[in-house]
């Protein structure tokens, strides 16, 4: 089911890179955040527990597949994933790259900021961050190819 | 490894509900959150990626199913999920029943409270919660006997 007013319904996304089947992939970084990744659900199904176990098995593979790559480009100090949802109850998750000197670290992104990035720093970021999200694709369609 | 100054090392937890060989699951619910679980890693390990394939599936499926049931008890307007650990890099994922009418909705818990949840409806919600987390252990334990 597809509902009317869903901003993720919406197809293509602007800032989609990839797609299979499946789910979509979105570039969802911005200046503070470099490596921020949303793994979409193509239908709109609300919670994981609607999905089925294959089903499950596959969205958390491309999540922990991206994260997995996000390490290895960017050296993030810790990944941050999370499934919410609330607003816009279409499965989705974020895959988020935190780095000790961000605008937001050690707090959750979706508190608020408890300092100015370094500007050097974040520019590093940003510079492996595009490397990661131009290669992205490719390493999934190789690592998903079916 | 267990890391000296890791309080979620530290065994056992005082609102441990339930653990098998790999993780343990600690009762989270506070006053404005009833119906909050988190699952952690008895190891210390940082991230989701750090685990072999079945680890990371044994940890979702503990996930997912504590999600099934808190629905199946609560019937909450979303479940919220998350891993972020940078406070606490010590694996953990959050399961969270979100109402509409509950202190955060629709915002993260993580972000500021947006209103005083009213006092009926949060009663019901804990009563819930409270057989949700009397039965949770041995739902948990009769799923995944070995």
């Amino acid at each position: 089911m597809n509902c009317e007013f869903c901003e993720l319904c919406v197809r293509p996304n602007s800032r989609e890179i990839w797609h299979d089947d499946m789910l979509y992939v979105i570039d969802a970084s911005n200046h503070e955040l470099p490596g921020y990744v949303r793994v979409v659900l193509n239908r709109h199904v609300k919670e994981m527990t609607d999905l089925t176990d294959d089903e499950k098995r596959h969205v958390m593979d491309v999540v922990f597949f991206i994260e997995s790559t996000m390490r290895s480009y960017l050296k993030p100090e810790k990944v941050n994933l999370a499934e919410f949802g609330n607003m816009t109850p279409h499965l989705h998750w974020h895959i988020i790259a935190r780095f000790a000197d961000d605008a937001y670290f050690p707090e959750a992104i979706w508190a608020g900021k408890v300092r100015t990035p370094n500007l050097a720093s974040l520019s590093r970021h940003h510079e492996d961050a595009e490397k990661f999200l131009k290669d992205l694709p490719n390493l999934l369609s190789q690592h998903f190819a079916s």
